[in-house]
């Protein structure tokens, strides 16, 4: 191994420590309830659907909640259609600047519109109206470095109030932010239609 | 290996490859949309609050559904409530029978539950008006035979209008049921905070 990886490694693994460190520190003289940090990753289905039911209980419980989407779809998506439609007083919904483009000669913009998310993001998590925050697909902003890993996680684990939930979803989580949570969750492909010609459908894909 | 041993496998695979035969001809000159198979297992969380998600999808796209819930939790769940207070016109809800109880000495009681929402799920998902059938928990009525596996394959493949879409939820899966499945997604637990001894929270677990 190089010197370099080995500084690298032993970088990755201080960082890590120091995660876990603060993560324990947060844990100490706990109560039986606080807030929790959620990932939902892998490259599964259910990632955002599960974070959407978790939005249903909230509303049912009569938990104020809000939903940040970093990824617009190019589709209008059932669930902010409902959210909009239906449960406006209950759940704040926002979608981050005009969302990706996934073209490279739009980074920029991508950029611009991550970090307006998360700004959004900030705001909601730190509001003591909202008891539950689902940031949805915000994991491809982070994997890209639209935004920064270090900073969010430092947010998450000392900014976050104590009792506000928060759930992050999308594939390639960073390790940074798996062990700052408390609550992960890996969602795995066995088998799924495309494969076979099936095109996304209504109702199941969106 | 003993002889025993190799018949049972003989068996398991013969049946197999005859579930595979007709998933086969079932996809075969499939058009581009079809109702899907799928099923959600593991041990991680999300397997039923995707489900919902996609209630919630069905529920947006004005696509009617019904939900049999084959465990009734010792909590009211915030699925339920808002189900029932909310969306009774578009999403039919069932809870199978009296639900399980976990005891031995009620196993003639569960069984009959089982096979009341077994019934139910059947009537629901012949019903021309329902175009998605969620059945949560019913992978642990399947796991302790309380129902019959090759019953509820038989009639997913063979019985099932053709564009219903069907969602089966619960841990351990039968491998009948994901070689019958067109789309499955494991849930996987990464990490979980009910270890570091914090309890069941409304909005996230319920």
């Amino acid at each position: 191994m190089s010197d370099e990886s080995t500084d690298a490694n032993a970088r990755h693994a201080a960082k890590m420590k120091k995660i876990k460190a603060a993560r324990d520190r947060m844990m100490e003289g706990k109560t039986e309830e606080k807030g929790l940090i959620m990932v939902h990753t892998g490259p599964g289905k259910g990632k955002s659907s599960s974070g959407f039911g978790m939005i249903l209980r909230c509303i049912a419980h009569g938990m104020p909640c809000a939903v940040v989407q970093f990824i617009k779809g190019t589709w209008v998506t059932g669930e902010a259609e409902i959210l909009r439609n239906r449960f406006a007083e209950e759940c704040r919904f926002f979608i981050s600047g005009e969302g990706f483009t996934w073209e490279v000669q739009d980074r920029e913009r991508d950029i611009a519109a991550a970090q307006n998310g998360w700004k959004i993001a900030r705001e909601q998590i730190l509001d003591p109206e909202v008891q539950f925050v689902l940031l949805d697909e915000i994991n491809i902003a982070l994997r890209y470095d639209y935004l920064d890993i270090d900073e969010v996680v430092d947010f998450l684990l000392h900014e976050k109030p104590r009792m506000t939930h928060v759930c992050l979803t999308g594939r390639n989580a960073k390790p940074e932010l798996i062990e700052a949570a408390d609550l992960v969750t890996e969602m795995s492909l066995v088998k799924h239609p495309f494969r076979d010609g099936v095109k996304a459908q209504k109702g199941v894909e969106f």
